[in-house]
């Protein structure tokens, strides 16, 4: 089951917010249900939200002849999440079949799709291979954090998507998921997705991650990335730094998973990196529950900077970068999608 | 005010699971009453159980004169929480002045309030001298897990207890504190504590804390302990460790504060102490929402051991043991309650 997709004369997708509790499908005819999807949060992930994106312009076009009009709505939805680099990313990717009509715009936003699809392939069998060589074990226990599966690409995850290609390999002994505090998103849709494919898996709290390896529950942990800096550095959601020095400690290889777009060579190291503060009630507040005192103030960074030094590799859907060796993104050569 | 305490004829204790909505303070009159409030975690935490139990005898003996009676009280007092330590230790306490009637065991009972209260005191000076000695700035900024205060002991803390001399001598720029998932006893309890005693304070999730060290977020950590091996290995709520793990690498002093009662000389080091899973349930569901999907299983170790390589000083009651200098609690005297 694909997370957002065209299908006959619509788009379908996942909505995530009701997960894990209900699966629900959208069926998307108008731009202003999707612009609202994207914004409540029902199709998220980088990757989903490049091809939503795209789509969106696709179900634009069918409706309009006018160019202006046409633009219009392409610049809302491109909008309709301002830091979603991806969205306006896919959007500009279908503009640029503008003016050959619907069918070419649909054809260029199924291609981003089915690239999506395909990297994320990729990136299952460069990281599974890498796993099954660290790995010394026959069956591999694999710990991981946040959302990087199928819901937040298409078909397939980063990170997640490893651990997939594992299990279809039958190489997965058991899947780690951190629950990912605040938001959930290892209890709510990594979990899910865990369950859908009938991976065998246990849910752990964020700050066990660390304790439990060393104690030896897994041998190795994959995680996604935001954006990866020239010297490898990678910044991913809260809780990723304090994994990798769980790792570090107890001398478990830590995976970062993340397709080439998200290497930014721009960025010389983490330490530019800036960090987004996602304010107080996140914390202070679940599901209408509060769980602190009225006029409770938080620090809450939506992620971390993991240094390359704590990195054992960085796999991408064109090759695999070995921190631990000294490579970096510049020093080691693009090779081809699997 | 006094999380447990004897109030003319009979116990008072705030209700900690009302908290922190609600300051709702119990009147028990009756044993029954009081078992009932151990079992479902109205009071909690092992100084305060101690002298709840104390107390749970003084209040039966001022019901019966017969001998027999009382000790069967005696025994369903100690028993409300098999595993609670203190709590049978308190009755135990108490039951010793059984022979010299009502009067001697409630002195005894508030004897070990009173003990709690001085011992408390005690660590907050120890370990307040030894954050001003360790840390250069004027104003300190200090990060805790779980809650360690006044609500886990009778007046004071423990861990909490030295932020809150801190605070007193006018030496607290901010407080950190995990919210400390599954049970959120740092938002819940901590977080509630702070803002009565109006310590400027911001929460933070667990994860968060070993990436906010390394962003020079906090000048010293401070943690409970709910056992301590004789080489100084610490075991205290889940978290802990990943916590020492962000310390280390920030080199920010990471301190363990915790009664002489809680070093066990028995066990030789961390490796001996087992660790208590208190199974999925905790994980999968927030107040009664589901937060993974049906049939999660979870790993859900209720505390971690941190090695004493990590921690820089245990402080006690009646000593500060360096273990950044390689002291142990067998290699250094006991000194003077303070």
């Amino acid at each position: 089951m694909r997370t957002v997709d065209w299908v006959g004369d619509h788009i379908e997708l996942i909505d995530q917010t009701k997960l894990p509790s209900k699966l629900e499908v959208r069926k998307i005819r108008e731009v202003s249900e999707l612009i609202e999807d994207i914004q409540r949060l029902a199709v998220r992930g980088a990757p989903a939200l490049g091809v939503a994106g795209a789509l969106g312009v696709a179900l634009a076009a069918r409706k309009t002849d006018d160019k202006n009009k046409l633009e219009e709505q392409a610049r809302r939805i491109a909008t309709a999440r301002p830091t979603a680099v991806n969205l306006s990313w896919g959007v500009a990717e279908a503009m640029k079949h503008a003016d050959e009509g619907a069918d070419a715009i649909l054809s260029r936003a199924q291609e981003i799709r089915d690239q999506d699809i395909a990297s994320c392939y990729s990136m299952g069998e460069y990281g599974a291979d890498l796993a099954q060589e660290l790995v010394s074990r026959e069956e591999i226990r694999a710990m991981t954090i946040c959302n990087t599966g199928g819901l937040a690409a298409v078909e397939r995850g980063t990170a997640l998507g490893v651990i997939q290609t594992l299990f279809e390999r039958g190489k997965l002994k058991e899947a780690l998921p951190l629950e990912t505090r605040p938001l959930l998103q290892g209890a709510r849709l990594t979990a899910w997705e865990l369950t859908q494919m009938a991976a065998p898996f246990r849910l752990i709290v964020d700050s066990a991650g660390p304790f439990l390896l060393s104690r030896d529950a897994a041998d190795i942990v994959f995680i996604g990335a935001d954006r990866i800096a020239a010297n490898g550095d990678s910044a991913n959601k809260i809780g990723s730094y304090s994994l990798s020095l769980g790792a570090k400690a107890a001398g478990v290889p830590f995976i970062v998973v993340a397709p080439e777009s998200t290497i930014d060579y721009e960025t010389k190291s983490g330490k530019y990196i800036e960090i987004e503060d996602r304010g107080s009630e996140e914390i202070a507040n679940f599901h209408g529950v509060r769980t602190a005192p009225e006029g409770t103030k938080a620090i809450n960074p939506a992620f971390d900077v993991t240094p390359a030094s704590n990195i054992t590799a960085i796999v991408t859907d064109r090759r695999v970068i070995r921190c631990d060796k000294g490579e970096t993104p510049q020093t080691v050569p693009l090779g081809n999608i699997r």
